[in-house]
């Protein structure tokens, strides 16, 4: 790791640097549960239009399969295949849409970090599949195994992200096919969280259900009965699933896990340019790959990714956290309503920097998703660039939106005490409230309590050395790399996981897709 | 003005500062109405409680009104008086609610800029009432008369500003006793849009109401029956009202002009630590003001203002754009909607750079105050340091904000053509949807455009000179500034107004409060 400003100024001036760094505030490990209504930006009228244009997209365009055993599972069930286009009759989309779970839990190697998925609870994922690491100190550039392993422990040391989200970015000085490998093994002993698989083919797939397999204990015959692990499946916009996409998923709904079938439907580009056409071409992606899980194995639990976003259409750059973005994330969570399946969105923004762009682009993805019932947040912690980059300050940024979109969902208390008639009466007219019974019974734990946030004021913040909030995010996330301490593993389950990873080696990993 | 390292880096190298500044894109003034219900964050009983909490505050203990001919006012319409103390029965209270407009129209000087508020519409005024002027080239200061007409310019061209907040931050170099003279005349000329009058005694309102009035061409008899000015009623938390923001609010009242009676409510210092105790005594402070301006001129417009925030428990420093501000202002919105008044929130933070917490704190504030159903949102572009200073880069972080939160609220179009059936099968699986003709006849106007934000590839933003969100908008109003044309004004009715300051001035001004 580079010397960076933050280490070089708590060298000068110990004292300045600890009142800005401070200790960190954390909410605890737990469930986050949305107690207000989602926003519904459409009518149900226009959800149902919607839904019944996707059912036409599915029945007289269909879509293209590219895996030949996908076709296969289709044809058995009654699909119509046209070479490599599979339709779908409404009546049979429906009736395998009866068999999806409409909530699951997750398995984690640490029980008490398990996860349940649905209700209206919603659930945190880091930041997946980007190319490249940043940080304030070296910035964009190929990242290592080493810093890979750095930013897996800042994950699991930030208490607000409930899952690994597949993978922050690719580890450079590894050979890619056994990459994947090395990934699984990071994400199984760096953390004791939930995580997520990379789907991009069978081999890697399988292997990740093995070694989640033989993280937690489990046979593969287990593992089929317990959900554990979640894998992102990402169409090929418009109306395609090719064929790595598809051995995953089916890979995974073979051994019981969850794919998160995620159309990539950018509107301008690789979908039509209004909201609603994108939307309906989502829709109908979705449900095909939504569909598809159950006729491989019915009931197995699948999520509706929405990742609807648009072109700038004057660079034909993809724009993430406007306001189509907020408005395609609550009427996708409208849509997944409609047909009872749990559903995933994200926290993204198109920023190059972390500035306050990047937050107020990551609060429009964060209202959009909480409030449109996402119970499934990928990318919540970490994303930049669109998705080209996994930065370390992002994550430090992001789990204080987190953590403020949670404390946002602590319901408001209203009883005897808390309306606080006596206490008013008692300060009266003209007093205040420092110091009262009333507050000294409940300040330590009335408000939120931040992470990266500073509230000093300004000549104070000035004679601390005007640190601002991508600078203090610097600091933090040093501070968690440096009090990280590794979650203990079953010796056992190690020595299983390393001699499956060695003997995958020798065989070569998985091929290149 | 200072030369920037925006305007050097202009002169070096002309074509890359071109593609930074770039055309500004501004959505056209004009009305922004919300087409999805407000969240509720209090259930029907709970906003029950709360009021009915409220009410027994205003009977039980009452609150402290010092200005004479206000107690006057309660006393004549039937509240008791215990000292300075008055008493409202519930019956009093809700007898003179139901006078209050639930709607009405604010008179602006250009016809085209008058305001409609109630509805679903909201308004976004700027910044009002700090003591200092920030940006970044100059870093936070005490702000001159200059400075505050460049301000004020600024906010004339951001087109999604509808009003001018009530003075942007105090210029040192006038005396304080005719400063807002100064003001309102700049207010008056500088720009065609409403602006808020100061309330703060008796002869700052009365200057402004005159001044408002030859803006109009109005005479005193008719602006009393033309709402045209809107002035901020501050009580004095807990359960006071002072002399002057008693006088403001009765001279604006005896005149037909609207009061915001909004309560400084923060928890933990001058309310209770608990959000439900806080937010009954921010409706006991709000009632007894509303009743009061009934009381002066039944069925005179009113508003509802929520500013209920937290102190940080550990310094003492009030914090904005919280969790609890957020779920403050849709509760509060609950409360006035309750009672049929027309409902005041802000876009707050207390951040101390335009950085990364200046933009999350203030979108968690719009979120809080837009989706709480706020008529107006005061303080709504320029606001830093928990309401100390204006800056001229949060003017501009601000109006994106602003821009994107009106983007969101235009309703997603679904009809036949949106929902791009035949252009989805046009284009069919595997293909692209730029340049189809779908996609053509639409591109120009399908996207939100932003004002600041900045969608470059990363090579092509750090060859561009890397210049983040709070560089960009330092170019941003400079450019606004250079294009700033001043509105034209009757000449009859400028020297009227000259001829009043003129004698204002020479009588003294004001009192300082």
């Amino acid at each position: 790791m580079s010397i960076e400003p933050g280490d070089t100024r708590q060298r000068r001036r110990p004292a300045r640097a600890a009142r800005v760094t401070g200790e960190l505030h954390q909410r605890p490990f737990g469930r986050v549960t949305r107690p207000y209504k989602p926003i519904e930006v459409l009518s149900a009228d226009n959800v149902a239009s919607l839904h019944e244009t996707a059912l036409k997209v599915l029945r007289d365009i269909g879509m293209r399969v590219l895996e030949d055993s996908a076709r296969d599972h289709f044809r058995r069930a009654g699909a119509v295949i046209e070479g490599d286009t599979v339709k779908l009759d409404p009546a049979l989309v429906m009736e395998r849409l009866s068999t999806v779970p409409q909530s699951f839990t997750l398995a984690a190697r640490n029980p008490a970090r398990s996860l349940f998925i649905g209700g209206d609870d919603v659930i945190f994922a880091s930041v997946g599949g980007p190319a490249y690491v940043m940080d304030n100190d070296g910035g964009r550039r190929d990242g290592t195994h080493a810093e890979m392993c750095d930013y897996l422990r800042v994950i699991q040391s930030l208490d607000i992200i409930h899952q690994e989200g597949g993978g922050p970015f690719e580890p450079m000085d590894l050979p890619a096919n056994t990459r994947h490998l090395d990934l699984y093994r990071a994400q199984i002993t760096m953390l004791d969280k939930s995580w997520q698989t990379q789907t991009l083919g069978r081999a890697r797939t399988m292997d990740g259900l093995v070694l989640g397999a033989l993280s937690l204990g489990l046979s593969m015959d287990e593992l089929t009965r317990t959900p554990a692990l979640l894998g992102i499946i990402n169409t090929n916009s418009p109306l395609q699933l090719d064929i790595p996409m598809g051995e995953g998923l089916i890979a995974m709904a073979e051994h019981g896990q969850v794919n998160v079938i995620t159309p990539f439907t950018l509107a301008g580009a690789m979908s039509p340019v209004t909201l609603a056409g994108a939307l309906v071409q989502q829709h109908a992606e979705a449900l095909l790959g939504i569909v598809l899980t159950q006729i491989v194995r019915p009931g197995v639990p699948v999520m509706y990714g929405g990742f609807t976003s648009n072109v700038d259409m004057r660079s034909g750059a993809p724009a993430f956290g406007t306001p189509e973005y907020a408005k395609a994330a609550q009427a996708s969570g409208q849509l997944a309503r409609h047909i009872g399946v749990p559903f995933r969105s994200s926290n993204v923004n198109a920023a190059n920097e972390v500035d306050a762009q990047a937050a107020y682009e990551s609060q429009m993805s964060l209202w959009g998703s909480v409030m449109g019932g996402a119970h499934l947040i990928e990318h919540a912690a970490g994303w930049m660039h669109g998705g080209l980059t996994a930065s370390f300050e992002k994550l430090i940024l992001d789990a204080e939106l987190l953590q403020m979109m949670a404390a946002y969902c602590d319901p408001v208390v209203v009883d005897t005490e808390s309306l606080a008639l006596e206490a008013i009466r008692d300060v009266g007219p003209g007093g205040h409230f420092f110091g009262t019974p009333h507050t000294m019974e409940r300040y330590q734990t009335a408000f939120y309590s931040p992470l990266l946030s500073n509230w000093d004021n300004h000549p104070n913040w000035l004679e601390r050395g005007s640190v601002d909030a991508r600078m203090r995010a610097n600091t933090i996330w040093k501070q968690l790399l440096r009090d990280y301490e590794q979650p203990a593993i079953d010796a056992g389950r190690l020595e299983a996981i390393d001699a499956f990873i060695a003997r995958r080696k020798l065989e070569g990993g998985a091929p290149l897709n």
